[in-house]
């Protein structure tokens, strides 16, 4: 990334994100810049083409979601070696090879952070799940990634983007 | 959406957005969630296919990028509505037929607000755009989707969801 244009001051902290104000001179009001940790979304199969999901509840949107494998990239992990980490963790699946589908911003209008999104094939079970926190359940889907475009459950953004990039680059059957 | 499960508590308020702490029984640490106006995000091409896309500076990631056209759902509008006032003025094109392609969530863990994708066939140009604030340029996309998916500069993930669906839903040309 370049180097911010404005003098960014630090105005709110969480222990996930920060906001910054950015003052430009050419502006009245402050851009608001939403400074979180990169992370990864995993896209893996199985061998028989059953793509690993999560499902729990969300407080933001006050539903139960289905979305793909996911987690923040922690200090001296690779994108990669985290996308592992969290597909073990999440699901408790290990696969050989995962490849890099694209580096997007979870939003360009707000967000420093990236997302990373990997692909993986032939993920085969190794552990039992642990995820942290909230109760997460795996969901092996089988009706193939066209029925789960229009999954009523599936459509938080960084997760459709994975997905539907995955089906686009053709490593994903539809 | 449904109601909170957990108690919200406004934290943190710019014009743009505002931030809730929901604290829920069983957890230590509330959770921060973020709530924004809903917003649209369209796919629109001419008649001889050409994406159009909007350049501009953005501050967060200190970097020109390309998106698609979108914005906030102003009060008193529908989706269908602010998707064509938006298409008019960052790009001054109109076209007959809106489809909503989906309603995704920008990120099921962190916002509540939805983002609307349209697809819109045969833009016709009708007046000179005028976009609001920063200097926004409008780019005819003659590349093809295929290209856009690899550009470097198209890398926000709304933007790329809303076009990534448009390509598997058919109706923008690979």
């Amino acid at each position: 990334m370049n180097e911010p244009q404005g003098k960014r001051t630090s105005v709110f902290t969480t222990p996930w994100f920060q906001i910054f104000a950015e003052q430009t001179p050419d502006e009245g009001q402050p851009h608001y810049v939403i400074e979180g940790k990169d992370f990864v979304v995993i896209v893996a199969v199985t061998r028989d083409n059953r793509i690993l999901l999560v499902r729990q509840y969300r407080p933001p949107v006050a539903e139960v979601t289905l979305e793909l494998p996911a987690g923040h990239i922690e200090p001296g992990e690779t994108p990669e070696q985290a996308a592992r980490r969290e597909l073990r963790e999440e699901t408790g699946h290990e696969a050989d090879n995962f490849k890099l589908l694209a580096s997007l911003s979870p939003s360009v209008a707000r967000y420093t952070n990236r997302m990373y999104c990997f692909f993986a094939a032939d993920a085969r079970p190794v552990i039992n799940p642990t995820p942290e926190g909230e109760p997460v359940s795996l969901v092996f889907y089988d009706r193939g990634a066209r029925a789960l475009i229009d999954d009523k459950e599936f459509y938080s953004a960084p997760s459709c983007a994975a997905l539907y990039l995955a089906a686009l680059r053709g490593d994903l059957p539809m």
